[in-house]
């Protein structure tokens, strides 16, 4: 028997104009969000999810009984699940500026009639946490008992304890960073110029039915190997080889297969600007702000928060994770990390742990 | 002063036809090469260096004073230095399949007057060998002194062992492997595709003049994060800016202004068809054979082996070159690894190390 949770899309509909922090404004925006759980009285139950750079707001359960997949963190958030939502209540929303429902690039912009594409504004992680925070005033809830995110939904977890303290009492960052590596930077950069000089792009202002596809599905194929390690990698895949069609430079080996195939499935669900807008968002994060100073950025902190760094992630390694922290601690807030060793790289937070379940369980409810 | 060797390159012309391992032959090839030093009486004093996927046969020196590079290598290759040429003959080839001057698909196929492209046989490392083999017996060499190379010239230096046991007395593989992992391949696959999807490669039949140039720069700007290490990357870039131009998705970090100029770079010296080629050959190499079996392959070997890794190289990570050595000792041979703990990445292998320096020398003097 399917017990997955039955779920349903709503729209929030932002009637009001929206300033960037980077300077621009849209006159409204719409966030597509879920929640699964009941809001208790008062309203002391929320739990906010933070979905990465790839995710979106469907988080947990089908929207139909014979819908293949589940949401993209099912294995966590659900009945008698390590975010239990006989007890929460769990809200997920796509990002501002993404392209699954919630106002971005792809939308149309009101007054033109067209597409926003590159007229959208720049984008940044406190533009996002500004636009949930309408989101969550608008479901009624003050405070948020806790905000959780892995990779990019990190960033945005930490940004919240930080731009509205007293809304939120506990965080949990996984596999994140405060601020992007020059190595990370740069395989943004890769993907974005493999998009930008696809000729499809058109200065970002191809249609939406044919943009730049071979660009992006280069860009996630790269993306990919680092959310993934070299052990992982050498377990799933090794060398297997796929049988041989003859042409020179096809397929050989199954990892080839693998990525081809992640690279066209992204194509066929995300969109190009959108992953140019939110690579940008990500590179530009840097909770150390001008004064360099982790410490100091934490000290408005009032959640209680806890860090999980993954011993395989190479793209946010473990000790970007004990940093943050660290500063935390020394801005003498309460603050905990802790490391699991997995071999499944970035990506590990996202996979079937009892040991992050039993994590995430108890320090949402201690 | 400058005190650089004054150099020449020199072609090895092998009239007669030469069988491809995979299949395939061409009537006649070019090795485009160099010598450094002078060769002996007995002709005991050869070492062949070879070249790494985007090097080639101008390893030392210059070929005119006011050259403003030196060799690849130069810091390791001359007169008093690591690899002595007051002491040996030096000799480095572009390999065959290259397209430095040796032959290789972008090469006139003199059956149709036209290039190869990809009617160019299917590569491997094997393959680059022999062709070395038939220049070292050109050059009136029977045993070499040694064979010395890293990354793809480590595999290259390998494979002589294998090949020709009883012609190579000393080999030293640095920073390499004795199969791509399954991430290697991925990187490749990466880059193959940003290639053979650029509308420019024209099923490999592009005009010289006007290639897939953005699909090449895309590889080049992908391939060389891993020559580099998160740490090297962020004590040379950080998350330097540059000055902003105002486009919103110019160049922001001084990394990724590197980056697009390594890219821009590459296309315009080497070939993208034979870069195709060359990393086909890459992931293709796997010395634990159908046996999977390291030890029963280096059971033929002659040499005595040194085997060098880097600790931050995670293209090619220490773990892969300690076990080389540990199947060449399980085969009862001479060999030795060491590790040097360097930040630099894959890329290590290149830079001014005293220990290494001194790792190279008193190893083919010993």
């Amino acid at each position: 028997m399917d017990d997955s949770l039955l779920v349903v899309a709503k729209d929030f509909i932002h009637k009001g104009s929206f300033s960037f922090e980077k300077g621009g404004e849209i006159p409204s925006f719409n966030l597509r969000y879920e929640t699964y759980g009941t809001l208790n009285e008062n309203a002391s139950n929320a739990i906010l999810i933070c979905h990465a750079l790839s995710g979106d707001h469907h988080c947990a359960g089908k929207y139909a009984p014979e819908d293949k997949k589940n949401g993209w963190w099912d294995n966590v958030i659900g009945p008698h699940k390590a975010i239990d939502t006989n007890q929460y209540f769990v809200i997920c929303s796509n990002c501002i500026g993404g392209c699954q429902g919630s106002t971005g690039p792809s939308s149309t912009n009101e007054s033109t009639g067209q597409n926003y594409n590159l007229d959208f504004p720049a984008l940044t992680i406190q533009d996002m946490v500004r636009a949930q925070k309408l989101l969550i005033e608008h479901l009624g809830i003050e405070v948020l008992h806790g905000v959780v995110g892995g990779s990019m939904g990190g960033m945005l977890t930490l940004q919240w304890s930080i731009t509205f303290p007293s809304s939120v009492r506990k965080i949990i960052a996984l596999a994140t960073t405060a601020r992007q590596s020059a190595q990370a930077i740069a395989f943004n950069e890769v993907g974005r110029s493999a998009i930008i000089q696809d000729p499809c792009w058109e200065n970002g202002s191809y249609d939406s039915n044919k943009g730049p596809e071979v660009g992006l599905a280069i860009a996630r194929m790269m993306a990919h190997i680092t959310y993934l390690s070299d052990k992982g990698m050498d377990f799933k895949f090794g060398r297997n080889r796929r049988k041989s069609t003859g042409e020179l430079f096809d397929v050989e080996f199954e990892v080839e297969s693998y990525l081809r195939y992640q690279g066209q499935s992204f194509v066929n669900r995300f969109d190009a600007n959108t992953y140019l807008y939110l690579t940008k968002a990500l590179d530009r994060f840097d909770l150390y702000g001008e004064d360099n100073s982790l410490e100091k950025v934490f000290s408005k902190m009032e959640a209680k928060a806890l860090v999980i760094g993954f011993t395989s992630d190479w793209l946010f390694p473990p000790n970007q994770n004990r940093s943050i922290v660290e500063a935390m601690l020394r801005a003498g807030k309460h603050a905990t990390y802790t490391e699991l060793q997995m071999d499944l790289g970035h990506d590990s937070f996202l996979v079937d742990a009892p040991d992050l379940y039993d994590l995430l369980k108890h320090f949402l409810s201690s």
